[in-house]
């Protein structure tokens, strides 16, 4: 049961950037190699050789103002999984409320030998002010409602496992659209490998603005369903509504859940996919959840090797020739 | 300074087991495997050859839905001396605030490559419902006042280093009876090594109902106690106690705490445990805690090895034939 | 980006203390030994080798029962980097709640095999206490308003980078005084390798009776300011304060704060300092602590090597002849 040493060779020449803010900004060729580099990376980490040392001696820090148990383990695993050592900051705790502000936070975090700061902020654009302050690595792990990259990524990457390509699939986000990051990265990343996307949800939450971003808004969920093949159930996010964007719980899931009867119309090839944590009953019943179209788990394993990938690919740019 | 390779050998054939839920439902063979293994990594981790690689790439998840910072950090203490990396997730901050089901949070940590969790939760019966749901090892840290496996195990290598053998022992537990999964769990593996148990306390907290374990129940603890080879002072856990079960802690103290005068009528050779934290003043006396009989702070020690034997033994029949 | 085994060699024979409680206690020689050391450090650490193994196998432990991600994590990262394991123990979740006494929570933390504790506690002596009840190194983070041990020396050893010598230099320590353990250490520090040592502040919050220690009291900035080399810029620490010791923050800010109009009467080589988090505004202005003269982060930077080099000769001197 030892470890041994992968050959996982040098960053290509190609990737030249040293931070993820979004997916917006990507081309369809970057976003292409960090699903290829994940794919190797979870061929290389299966069965007894897990662990990675090509990340040895790099250090990454999560720095979450926003409660994220999951994400931030995702993150901290990736990195520990490739070597490096991993450093958590949480926003209680933190000298934010001894009167220090937030760039000199991150900026002794930096000081203290980090590589990269993996940074989740209910602002959107926090990202972005960090990447210009810090000259570590930065990662965009959620800003706000703005963009979420890597779980676009590894949503994608699911999508690619199962359907081999992108280009040509229909794939609909249903629910809360309007508060959600991952419906913005999971819409660029889509589009940008030729997808064509759909947004489907209650009018309070789906509005007709999407339209700008190339994709097609709809509000019957029933009416487009037969077209889709994947459909992407996105967590009606209870805890950032000041109101209730519509009547009831029971009407939402009457109007949107994927439950069986739904799935009868569905293609047969047809994936089930949930960013979660998802509220079984809500946006999708167990019998779908559980079932056999459902690629839920997949996607949070997946997650992992994303996660990974970015980092091996941003700290590998950032440190090119030092080695 | 540097790290040996310990050769550990491979788990022992006979050992078939990925779980370990209770004590209930093992043998004798199977509970003193697990001891001598712990004794083989407590020589094998002495001095400066303290880190092993025997779960090198191998993820041990700590699921603690219960505050205790001693038995989080003893498991994931034990995990990493085996080269195994650790993940915390505690009940605060989690998913299950998001509407989540305990199941869903259990197989999304599952699928982040995780190999076993260590589980504590105030609901008896918890790790078996995750056992039933997960395919990784799930190790039981206490549920309810149902069990806590690793500490019976600690508390028996404990008695075994310093009489050698468990057969023919009597031995006392003392106190709060009916709220510790520490006295299920003694209770189950000293019976099954041989020993006699003699459960003590005020009538409150000890039921007659126990004598259908086969322990002999007893409310006196001055009768008891001149035939006692070792007594296990159970803390009062007055955070579990909706009404006092006895008048005062004077009361308390006055009839069952083990002082001078008591050691005074006890066997030369009596051990003094207690699984703490203990109260001072409460169950034990600061004379007898710190004095020459006590073996409280070994059983601190032994934990380690018990936990690091029990991971070892659980992950090396998860993943036989792997390596 | 492999790690190489950098050759470390042992810890010298004059270093014979096993704990590092206080600064008021080493000699001129130690402190020059432990500077040294975190010298070698630096650059052992810089480019691609930046993790060492001359800690494998041993564990440190944070025992901080008062709020500080930032020292906290730069003792972790410290010992990591040395190959050691870490474990945190925080004031919330221990078993303190549960009614164990300090000590005890201490000799358990012990018994789990950690060989140091790096102990914050607002109450002064807490380290000594520690000390004299466990067998494993103890390092003062912070007790209460007393000591501070590794700030002291990171700042001195900042100040020796910059100017080669600390002998002959005048070295103001600026604001609260009164609350400031940073204060104790930088002075007894500062001291024994000769530096004259001012302290500068409102009457409420510098006393005369400083003097006793040898150094010089002062309570106009403008008068003292044309004499310093270094300025150390202390937080106002409003959240340890009953009553406000001034007017107002705007009246302090004017009195004390490092400003653009103050620096042109400074030496052009004056060194700013502030041990952090800083609250811009009151003790510094923005373009004082991003200037040229300021070497606030590279404090940070340095915190990491000192405490790298802290906890390897007191190990090293620990377990002298073990290996």
């Amino acid at each position: 049961m030892t470890t041994e040493l992968i050959e996982i060779g040098t960053v290509p020449e190609a990737w030249t950037r040293t931070d993820l803010l979004d997916l917006e900004s990507l081309t369809a060729e970057e976003i292409t190699l960090i699903l290829d580099t994940a794919e190797m990376f979870r061929e290389a980490t299966d069965g007894c050789t897990r662990r990675l040392s090509v990340l040895s001696g790099r250090t990454v820090a999560n720095l979450f103002f926003e409660n994220s148990t999951r994400t931030r383990t995702s993150f901290a695993l990736a990195a520990r999984r490739l070597g490096a050592d991993t450093v958590d900051f949480s926003s209680s705790g933190s000298s934010l409320s001894k009167g220090e502000t937030f760039i000199d936070t991150a900026k002794n975090i930096e000081a203290m030998g980090v590589d990269a700061v993996v940074v989740r902020h209910r602002t959107p654009g926090t990202p972005y002010l960090l990447a210009q302050n810090l000259q570590c690595s930065v990662l965009n792990a959620g800003d706000g409602p703005h963009e979420h990259p890597t779980q676009g990524l590894l949503d994608i990457l699911t999508i690619r496992q199962q359907r081999k390509e992108i280009a040509g699939l229909t794939v609909a986000l249903v629910g809360d659209i309007a508060h959600s990051r991952t419906a913005r990265s999971n819409i660029w990343g889509l589009k940008k490998l030729g997808a064509h996307v759909i947004v489907c949800g209650p009018s309070t939450l789906v509005s007709r603005a999407w339209e700008e971003l190339g994709v097609e808004v709809a509000y019957n969920l029933d009416e487009i369903l037969p077209r889709c093949d994947v459909l992407n159930l996105l967590r009606i996010q209870f805890e950032r509504q000041a109101m209730r964007p519509f009547p009831s719980v029971r009407e939402y899931a009457h109007l949107y859940a994927m439950n069986g009867q739904r799935m009868a119309k569905a293609k047969d090839s047809i994936l089930i996919m949930a960013p979660g944590p998802i509220n079984r009953g809500v946006e999708v019943t167990p019998e779908v959840a559980d079932g056999p179209h459902s690629v839920i788990l997949h996607q949070v394993s997946n997650g992992l090797a994303v996660r990974m990938a970015v980092l091996w690919l941003l700290l590998g740019a950032a440190h090119r020739g030092e080695y």
